[in-house]
C-alpha cells in the first residue's frame, strides 16, 4: 500500500471533496502574516470567520481576500435567537456569494453553550431558504438526529466550551452521534491541543474544526502543523482498527527460549 | 516558517542524529511484507527486535536482513535477571554488531513489569562493558536518574503494561520525568493507538517505541502511518505551546455587533 | 462539632424537607425482601417506580404497599411524547394521590436519551396542572435553565446514559448546571458504583437517584449501604471545601531537623 | 441483613484487629482542637505523626497525648536513606514503646518520591530487628511483592505525590497489587476528597491513609467525617459487586405497555 492509496479518503460535504478534514477559523491571530501562514502549516482547505468581523471592521475583507484560495464557511456567532441568525444568514450570502452557512445560536452569553431550540429552527428555515446548513450543536444524540433529519449538511457538536481547551468532554456522546449519523460530524469546539484533536478522530469523527487552539499557542504556526498530522493521525488509526485495551500484559516477543530458559 | 524549519528538530540518542522519533518493534506482523510495508508507512528509523527471536529461529535473522537500512536495537525481551540481560546483550553484540541494547529485565512474567534492581545493576555492568544501554523501566523518577546518573543514554519509562493498550497509565509521572532527564526520554510499552503516542510526546517525551499497536491493529500499515502522524503531532503541540484548559468558555469572534445586539 | 451539626443540611425539594439525598428506584431487584432490604440499607427517603410498572401488574401496588414509609415519586419511564407523559403522569397522580413527577420524555429507544424539546413542553403543561415537576434531562446548562425558569422543582440532569454505569461523563458540565441552577438539581442515570455517586455530590449536586447500579450489583443490600455513605461522603466533602490539585508534592512533615540533616 | 453483619468487616494487620478502614495523619492541622476534633469525625482508630515532629518541638509530645486513645503509628517522613530512617525508627520505639513504624525513604526532596532501593534495605534491617514495618513506596507491583516477601506488614502504595491532592494517578496498577497482596495494601498519599478515597478501596484496597486533604480543607471536621465515610462506601461497594461499566443505555423499567405504546 502506497503513502496515496492509504490517503484515498476524501471527505465530502454536501457534494464537494476536501483532502483535509481540518477546518480552521480565523478570529484572534497575532496579525494577518501568522494567520495565513497558519492556515497553510495546518493543510487546512475550509476556513470559518464570524460575520460580525467581516461586517464590523475593514479587517474582515481583508482577510477574506488573504484567504481567496480556501473554501470560505461564513458563521453565524454570536447570534442569540433564530431570527438574528437567519438575518445574519443572508447577510453573509450577499456578501460573500455562498449559500453555505455554519450556524451558530447560542443560549447563554457567559458559556457560548448552543440553544437547541433555536437552533432547530433557524436549520429549518434557512434549509427551505437554499442554504447549506452546518449546525453548531451540543452533543446530544438526539438533536443531532433531529438537525439530520431537517437535512442539515453535517452535524458539529461540541467537544467542550468554545475555547476552553478542553478537549473531547464526553467521548461517548460523541462516538454515539458519529455511528448513527447519516451526514457528516464534524467536533467543533473544545479543541485544545493536538492529542484532543486525534481523540475526536478516534472516536469516528468525519472532521474536527478548531481555533483559539492554533491561535492562541505560543506559537500557532507550528501548532498548526501539528493539527494536520493530528486530524490524519486520528483518521487513519480510526480506519486501521486500533488493539483492544487490556487490564494485563501481553507480550509481543517470545518469552522463553535461549538464555536462561 | 516553511515545513523544512518546523521539522529541524533532530532527536540525537548517544551522539547518533534521527528525523524521526518513533521507534518500532518488529514481532508478532501477520507476515514479513506487512512488516516491512507497516515499518516504511511508520517513517521510523529505528527498529528492535528481541535477541531471542534473532537467535532462536531462522526468521530472526531474515527479518534483520528485511531491516537492513533501519537503525537496529536489539533488546533483551524475556530476561529476568541482571545475568542473563548481560549474556544476552553480548550475544547480540556478536551477532548483530551493534553496541546498543534496549534493556529489559522483568520482575514477573505475567505482567512483565521491570525488576528495578536488576535494571540498575545490568545498566552498570553493560555500561562499564561498553554499550550503550537504553533501559525500559518503569515511570518512577527517582529510577530514571538513576539510571541517567550512571549513564544510560536514554531512559525507556512504560506507558502502561506491555501490549495492554492502555496508553499512558500515569501522566504526571511521565511529564515530571520528561521535564527533569538529562537524557531522552522514550516512552515504551502500553501505546495502543495514535492518541497515546501523540499525548506521550505532549507530555515532553523525546520520542515513543511501539510494536502491538501496529502489528496487532486489523490494518497495521494504516496504524503505522497514524503511529508517524501521531508522533510528529505531538512533538510540534509539544514545541508549539498549548493553550490553558479553562472550566470556561472563551470566544474566538467577537460576541457584539451587527445583527441584534 | 458533633456529627448532629454535621449532618444537620436537609435536602428541601419543593418546600419538603430530606435528611437524606439519595433518591432510589425500586426496578429490576431479584424480590421484594431485596428491594425493600436495600431501600433500608439506603437511608433513602424518597423512591420512584414507573407509572408502567404500577399499572401493567400486580406487583406494581404490591411494591407502592411495601414501601409505603417512603416518599412515592412516580416516574413516566418509557414515554416518547410530551402527551403521552402527560396522561401518564395524570394516571399516576389519581392512583397514586401524589402531584409529584418525575418526568421523562425519551428521544431513543437504543439510548433512552432525553427528547428536551417534547421535555419542555411536558414541563410547561404539567406545571400548568399543578404538578410537582421533575424533569430528567440531557447535561445541557441551557435546557436546564429553561426547566427552572418554567417552574420545574428541581433539575435532574443524567450522569450518562440510562443503565450504563459509566458514572458522571460530563463532569464540567454537571459542576457548571449545580453552579447556576436556582432549584436543586439531581444527578439521575449512569451511576454505576459508589465512587460516582460521590462524584456527583462533590461537583455540587443536590441530591442523586440511581437504581440498576444496587439492584444489579452482586449484593444490592451491600451496596445500597455503599451509596447511603456515598452520598453523605460526597454532600461533607462538597461543604468541607477540597485542597488544590498539584502537579507536585506538598510535605504533610517537616522536611529537616534530627536524623541525618 | 443488619448494619452489623455489613460492617462485620475487621482489618486485620500484624494481628491486630481494626473497625476502621481509614488512617489519618496528624501534621499542618490549623490547632490541636481540630485536630483533635477531626480524628473523631473520620472514626479512624489508627494516626500517625513524624518522628521529627514528636522529638524536635514540645508541640510533639502534646499530640502524643492528645491521642492517647489511638493507635499510634510513628514514620520515618524525611529520611532520605536506608540509615536514618533506621535509626529514626529506633527513636520512636525507644520514645513511644511501639514497635509499629511506618517507612518513609524518600529519594527526592522535591517530589518526596520514595526510593525503593533504601526503602527495601531499611525493611529488611528494621524487620530483623523486631519491628512491625508498613513501608511507603510506589506504585510497583514487584517491589510490594518484594516488600511482602520481606516480611512487610503492609504494602503502602502512593495513589499519587504527598500532599497533591491528584488521587490515584495509576487505578490500574493499584488494582493489580491488591489483587496479588498478601499482606494488606493501604493506599497513602495523594488522596484529594472523598472520591479520591472511595476509588482506592473499590481497587480493592485495604484502607486508605491521608493527612493534607483533610488538614488543609477549607473545613477539616467536615472533610474527616467525609473521608469516613468514604472508606465505609468503597469498601461495601468493593464487597457489594458492582455493574459493568456499558457503552449503552440499559432500561430499569419495562419500556412498553399502558400509555402510547
Amino acid at each position: 500500500m502506497t503513502d496515496t492509496t492509504i490517503f484515498d479518503d476524501p471527505l465530502v460535504v454536501a457534494g464537494e471533496s476536501f483532502r483535509s478534514r481540518l477546518w480552521i477559523g480565523t478570529a484572534g491571530y497575532p496579525n494577518q502574516k501568522v494567520l495565513l501562514d497558519s492556515v497553510k502549516a495546518s493543510r487546512a482547505e475550509m476556513v470559518t470567520m464570524s460575520i460580525r468581523r467581516v461586517s464590523l471592521a475593514g479587517q474582515g475583507f481583508d482577510t477574506v481576500k488573504l484567504l481567496k484560495d480556501y473554501k470560505f464557511l461564513p458563521n453565524t456567532a454570536g447570534c442569540e435567537t433564530a431570527r438574528d441568525a437567519i438575518l445574519t444568514a443572508e447577510l453573509a450570502r450577499e456578501a460573500l456569494e455562498t449559500n453555505w452557512i455554519k450556524l451558530e445560536v447560542i443560549g447563554d452569553r457567559e458559556t457560548l453553550y448552543p440553544d437547541v431550540q433555536e437552533l432547530l429552527k433557524a436549520t429549518e428555515e434557512l434549509i427551505s431558504r437554499g442554504f447549506t446548513v452546518l449546525p453548531y450543536c451540543n452533543d446530544d444524540p438526539v438533536i443531532c438526529q433531529r438537525l439530520a433529519d431537517l437535512g442539515a449538511a453535517a452535524v458539529m457538536p461540541m467537544g467542550s466550551l468554545i475555547g476552553s481547551g478542553m478537549g473531547v468532554a464526553n467521548p461517548a456522546n460523541i462516538e454515539l452521534i458519529c455511528k448513527r449519523s447519516p451526514v457528516p460530524v464534524v467536533v467543533d469546539a473544545g479543541i485544545g491541543t493536538a492529542s484532543d484533536a486525534v481523540i475526536a478522530m478516534e472516536l469516528g469523527a468525519s472532521a474536527v474544526l478548531l481555533n483559539t487552539a492554533v491561535a492562541k499557542a505560543a506559537d500557532p504556526v507550528r501548532m498548526a502543523a501539528a493539527m494536520g498530522h493530528a486530524v490524519d493521525a486520528g483518521r487513519l488509526a480510526y480506519l486501521a482498527g486500533r488493539i483492544p485495551r487490556r487490564g494485563r500484559a501481553e507480550p509481543s516477543s517470545p518469552q522463553l527460549g535461549l538464555v536462561g530458559s
